[in-house]
């Protein structure tokens, strides 16, 4: 019923509004999503479950045909001379799609985090004031080729009483556009209104532009995939962003760590899965430390297949290290590769932090517990550890059933975000009349 | 410490960082606050509250050469045909300088909101996960003339651990400077680093556009003016806003609204300060009610001098009304100007509220608690109003003791904004050694 987009702002393209104005692609979908967004707010945790639900077992009866978009998806990859782990990526199996639905099942039976009320507030006047938490509205997530993404963020949105609107990879158009068929189909048999999930099919830059500045009919925009993708959303959104991303994470070996402790989390944090973003990229390690236990860790690092670099005094130690400047410490590897860092004490530790973390997740390995204390409280990052991996930066590890994304931003939500990540607030204000002195 | 920033953005201006790069005003300051912001996060709340109360002070001992540096803005504004209403606004007496010290002090008596723990997680594996309320860091403030939000929004970032980088309106520059050296020069007594507020002298309009770029030096930029400000900071800010602002809003009189509530509240919301984004811009009325009570209602709000408008049902019983269309209907007038429409019913009024409200303050006049009800729930909007004036959409009257702005988006904080609106948090993980499986 909100026209007043339509009407602002004439765009020429391949749909047609209402009111007879010619829409792009990107706009008409956002306003059929903000229509059904009015609607999903009023929907009962069961009816949102069941509609998960339908979702999942379509999946599982269309396999046969989602296969086959994918298979279109794959060819045309193989053509353009797509990487194979790229492809690898993209692929759908008939275990995949099962193992897809059942993360689905798995969202249905996680708590409904909209409709709570999370203060309530009696006022001198006799107003009574609840804070309530409510669905965004409209989210829009922008990401690249995995088509799991597809069904998971759009699973995740659809259980908070979101609509949304998905604008994956052109790499995995013909899937894509299959499982919203599939998925729409689905919700058209149950109370959730199908219009609330909407995939953009218009694969050229122009739509993730177009989504960007969508101010009015996106309450948000989800950026998921490599750094290039999250830094356009975050340099070019006009419409509120939650930034989700990079990590130059650390771990610090501080003076009284213990050793076998030490190595164990190091080296989990580096080689339990480098391609991720809680993965550790740089070991800083006090002074004392690294005559002690640094030598013993290295070779064990080595043994990994781990390339070593560091400043000098790492060098001097372990002179197979290649040099590490500036640059090599403030880069995010996601890789077989490991900075490390000689300093006298926790001052210099946590400075070489706040000048190169990317503010994601810092761990401290040390026996002394006022240094614990002072690490946590000052190094200025999403998850901050002592003795333990940064790897359980994760929504699932931290129990939540979920994950969105983690939040590297100070706004809205930070680390992990699980469903309540994808819920606001609204006041309801309960009078007898009262009026303003 | 963060040199990063710097090394990465050669910018050209009239100031020079310690590397030697000539650095911009805006981005040298942001700097200097972001190193500042680091100290704040570990300052006690008590030691928070001695310079807050340093401030106020030097406010009162230095009333005499502010406002001689106000008289100077004053002139500026005079010769350059500045409305008296304006000049009002900039200027500054004794008195109000008393108020604005007073102002400070009802800050510092508020509770801390960072340090809180928030939430506690104890996983199978042993871990501990503390959520935190924390400082956002640093925060970009963009406003107009008037000088008390230069000492308002300072003292409500001081006070939640954050570091602030003001830049007000050119109108009050002269004031804004000197209320800026004597507020460092009474946090040079304090363990509050004065590096923590930075006021932008720089009056063109560049040095906002650089403000809204600075991702990476400000955490969030929230901005405080009229609509034209705020559509800026909003279409151009790559940095996290919190936008604040423009408020369409709607009482809807249902058509079993006691009549003489309905009246009170109607007239209240409209008249006791039509300025202000809370007041009423349209009232809706139900067929039944407006058959019984418009016209008595319609002569009180004339009788107030209040215009009013409104579609072809309304002015067959109001034919000294004017016409209304979409153009009326989405407007903030902020004004002695009324629209009116007529409906059948809940669906409708919640429609057209759908259609041209802001999301600010809806208010429902009914004894029928169905309808009131299914309004609260079904009306999009930060706060949403059941026999009450939309006017209590204040921080004060929530009882929050203070208000940084009204959010009208949906992420991190919607409505009212009290102290916890200007933190964020981070996650402590307290190990024994964990590494992810």
């Amino acid at each position: 019923m909100n026209q007043s987009p339509i009407e602002q702002n004439g765009q020429t393209a391949n749909s047609t509004a209402a009111g007879g104005a010619v829409q792009s692609e990107v706009r008409a979908k956002a306003i059929l999503a903000g229509s059904a967004a009015r609607r999903m707010a009023s929907l009962s945790t069961d009816e949102k479950n069941a509609a998960l639900l339908a979702m999942a077992d379509a999946l599982n009866a269309e396999a046969a045909s989602l296969i086959e978009a994918n298979r279109e998806d794959l060819e045309r990859g193989r053509a353009n001379g797509t990487s194979e782990s790229l492809l690898d990526r993209l692929m759908l199996s008939e275990a995949r799609i099962a193992s897809i639905a059942d993360a689905l099942k798995l969202v249905a039976d996680l708590p409904d985090p909209t409709g709570k009320v999370l203060e309530t507030i009696e006022r001198p006047n006799g107003l009574r004031i609840e804070k309530v938490s409510v669905p965004l509205g409209v989210i829009g997530i922008v990401y690249e080729a995995r088509p799991n993404v597809t069904v998971d963020a759009a699973a995740l949105c659809l259980k908070t009483g979101n609509a949304v609107v998905l604008r994956g990879g052109s790499a995995a158009l013909s899937t894509n556009r299959r499982i919203a068929e599939v998925l729409r189909a689905a919700l058209a048999g149950t109370a959730l209104p199908p219009e609330a999930l909407q995939v953009i099919e218009d694969a050229s830059r122009s739509s993730v532009d177009e989504m960007l500045k969508l101010n009015g009919l996106l309450d948000v925009i989800i950026p998921r995939g490599g750094r290039s993708l999250i830094d356009n959303v975050v340099r070019n959104a006009t419409v509120p962003v939650i930034e989700t991303g990079a990590g130059v994470c650390h771990t610090y070996l501080d003076a009284s760590a213990n050793a076998e402790m030490a190595a164990e989390i190091a080296i989990n944090a580096k080689v339990q899965r480098p391609s991720v973003c809680n993965s550790m990229e740089t070991l800083i390690v006090h002074a004392d430390f690294a005559q002690r236990g640094l030598r013993a860790l290295a070779d064990e690092l080595l043994r990994l297949k781990v390339e070593l670099r560091g400043d000098e005094r790492t060098r001097a130690l372990l002179p197979e290290a290649k040099p590490a400047s500036d640059e090599e410490y403030g880069t995010e590897y996601n890789d077989y590769i490991l900075n490390i860092k000689i300093v006298d004490g926790l001052d210099e530790a946590v400075a070489h932090i706040s000048r190169f973390g990317t503010k994601h997740s810092e761990c401290i390995v040390t026996e002394d517990e006022v240094n614990a204390v002072r690490f946590l409280n000052e190094v200025d990052a999403a998850a901050v550890y002592h003795n333990a991996s940064t790897r359980f930066t994760d929504g699932f590890e931290f129990g939540f059933g979920a994950e969105i994304g983690i939040s590297t931003q100070k706004l809205h939500a930070r680390g992990p975000m699980g469903l309540p990540a994808l819920t606001s607030s609204k006041y309801r204000i309960y009078g007898t009349g009262q009026i303003r002195p």
